[in-house]
């Protein structure tokens, strides 16, 4: 079975000019690959329409599934939802149901800058959330979510049972401090060849001034992944290293 | 004056399968910010050929310069260099002097493997670097280095001064505990139409359960980045807020 595929679409000047440290790919990355979605694609893109729309557009095509995150709030920093519309060739208008909930919810408080929240591309379908009146939105098979993380993560949880399903996609791992990359790569590289099912993978590290290397072994079939494990730890043992099963600290 | 512009991309099945957090985007982003070089993407894809080779041959017909990071040490899964040649249309070949130098460093442990780390697309040129005997290289506008952080940030520092400039993108930035973003977007709107040349960014954030917003005012012109922050100051203040300069902890 063909798992689903995905992207992540980050709509963030804060991210390219590294005033923010993302952490949004990594959760919805760990999340997806629970679900057995395929993340194939992440891309930062800049605050500006024609590249949010362009992005949209080339990745919706792609992709089964597209997440974006960021730029949903009230401010005129916050463009993604008039450019999903675009994207879409849709108009952007009020959601009723969306700006009632804020009547309700902010009374007075509630500014045109607020009623921006509630304004989707039309027929989008609300991620109604805990962390926030305001929601994200689905159209077609793009999410749209926001960037402060917190309110992100709620709004991927709303959404998780909507989303596709796929095989689950296992990892494990094994690690040996002192062993080198370069010293065990013909053996590692067998491996993989033998299990062309799995997809195999070396990351040295560095712990107190020595270097280690992890192997990880990725997919769905997990009798094959825990074989490829195993020959890892039998290629770290030869090495006169110590194997320790998971990830290092 | 028009700043150089730049793209990052992260070639790594390691941070779509959520089992790494990528942080050398934000290194490379506030590096590239005091150059002067505007970072206009960044994209992570996986360790496949045709989307390495798709993405570099993208990234670099639109921007000033690419960096790349991971896929460049010994094991079958670090194909980025010879992807890299594909995406110049040159023979990937031994580089003989980074050769000679790990067969002084490293004597009899010098094997095949090791050996691909001293393999370039032809013409590449090597980043020596104080963290690894195995260097990056550049072709054309493309630089490409290690993913792990501490030797990519080794690279990157070798490779600074052979990168053009622009004027420096400074920011500043004042925050509000209990300022709601939906408040004061209007004032924002009018403070960034007052300054087209800075770039005003609003970024809420919850501290100890309470929401509150930094202003960022950020652009190469000093004078207009500092009217527009103490404008957002005002605007804090006139929440009945004390406005607190810089970014909140």
């Amino acid at each position: 079975m063909k798992n689903p595929t995905a992207a992540i679409l980050i709509i963030g000047n804060e991210i390219l000019s590294g005033r923010t440290q993302d952490v949004n790919v990594q959760f919805i990355a760990k999340r997806l690959a629970d679900l057995g979605i395929k993340l194939e694609e992440a891309r930062v893109v800049p605050d500006i329409p024609a590249r949010i729309i362009g992005a949209v557009n080339e990745l919706r095509a792609a992709y089964t599934c597209v997440f974006t995150t960021g730029g949903i709030g009230p401010t005129h920093d916050d463009i993604t939802s008039e450019c999903i519309a675009a994207a879409f060739g849709v108009p952007w208008v009020l959601h009723e149901e969306t700006a009632a909930i804020m009547r309700e919810r902010w009374g007075e408080d509630v500014n045109d800058a607020r009623l921006r929240m509630a304004t989707m591309p039309q027929g989008a379908v609300p991620i109604k959330n805990e962390a926030s009146i305001a929601p994200g939105f689905t159209i077609g098979n793009v999410h749209v979510m926001a960037g402060v993380p917190r309110i992100m993560q709620s709004m991927f949880l709303a959404l998780e049972q909507e989303l596709p399903r796929g095989e689950r996609i296992e990892m494990r791992a094994v690690y040996g401090i002192g062993v080198l990359e370069g010293s065990i790569a013909a053996g590692l590289g067998e491996i993989q060849d033998r299990f062309p099912q799995v997809d195999v993978g070396s990351y040295p590290f560095k712990r107190e001034d020595k270097w280690g290397v992890t192997l990880v072994a990725k997919g769905s079939d997990i009798p094959a992944i825990e074989a490829a494990t195993a020959e890892a730890t039998d290629l770290i043992a030869a090495q006169g290293v110590a194997p320790v099963q998971g990830e290092p600290d």
